[in-house]
């Protein structure tokens, strides 16, 4: 990890870390983060997409086609940035209110993945990071999926992370108040898995799906 | 609304949509936006924020000394995503297993709120955001409090939405296997309402509490 002006905790330096474990583990619960990229004007540009980590590299994927992933293979700086909301934090005034969360953002120069071996190892770890183990469950992707696919690295080494837990921070004036203060703790949960139309009713949910559900 | 190159649906193109009721009900229902700019370096920075919309105009706020407020207060584009992961798409295989989402992006050149009127509806429109009536049940903010916080507004003007549901698409060649395929939904939810450690046990959990509440 290397610290920089970007990754300086400037704002509630309190709620900062650059502890590289706290960082890898908000990336890894996270199903998506979202990528920040400058378009060919300039202007910014923020897309939503499924990552996986391998050691201290971030991946995501998609079309070969995409603006986004051609931009991003050209080797352009990105922001990364992976947000877990896990509740309101409700003040006794507006300016106190606030939330709590994790977050992430990773900041760097994107780089196009073309060895072969890497890209792969890539999709395994991107189809395992929401499905743990689906790529043994399911068959190799074909070498015109793999053309029609681009593989992003990011390095997770410019980086931070940011963590607010717990009760409300209120103006001491309005201590004495009897306007409610505490927190509304909020969670990502999974319904039972929904087999397609057009399964056959004889294939049991396999071990991935149910390792998937969150409760 | 205009339609430009940035907001012309390239990926995908059925999933997409400029139908403004659409857009507005997917930024009412987030929590949470992710909003992207470019830092003095040029480079793209990504920070997550609460938001409100009222009518045409998505309003983020901060505190005055935050660089990312700063910069978008000099009048510089902007990009807000927003995201709902309503599950997993489980496919027979990794190239077609995807993600069921609704997400916005919205693009356009940020604007500092002056008037003080106009911030003050912005300021009770995020407290309200998450928090419905909240704005009335807490004290008016303190001349302090208001200099010490900035409110952006970005026009929902230059937007569009994508929206993916359903069973996965599949290889026709992967149909006849064995192997499972179908949705995992995925929800947000709310855990009851935890007081404040400082708060007395007789004040009772206010109506723009439960209102926030998500089963």
């Amino acid at each position: 990890m290397h610290h920089t002006e970007r990754t300086r905790l400037r704002r509630e330096p309190q709620r900062g870390s650059h502890d590289l474990a706290l960082i890898h583990a908000i990336v890894d619960e996270a199903p998506i983060c979202h990528l920040g990229l400058t378009d060919v004007d300039g202007h910014p540009l923020v897309v939503p997409t499924i990552h996986a980590r391998l050691g201290d590299i971030l991946y995501v994927h998609g079309s070969a086609a995409s603006r986004a992933l051609r931009r991003l293979a050209g080797g352009i700086e990105a922001c990364c940035t992976i947000t877990h909301l896990d509740g309101l934090v409700v003040a006794r005034s507006g300016f106190w209110s606030s939330m709590n969360y994790r977050s992430v953002m990773i900041f760097g120069r994107a780089r196009l993945v073309d060895d072969p071996d890497e890209a792969m190892r890539a999709l395994d770890a991107i189809v395992d990071h929401v499905l743990p183990g689906r790529s043994s469950e399911i068959r190799r992707p074909t070498a015109k999926e793999i053309a029609a696919t681009k593989v992003i690295a990011l390095p997770i080494d410019e980086a931070s992370a940011k963590v607010r837990t717990g009760d409300p921070k209120d103006d001491p004036g309005d201590l004495g108040t009897d306007v409610w203060a505490g927190t509304v703790p909020f969670r990502v949960v999974s319904d039972p898995p929904v087999p397609a139309a057009n399964l056959a009713p004889h294939v049991p949910v396999p071990a991935s799906v149910r390792a998937a559900s969150r409760r």
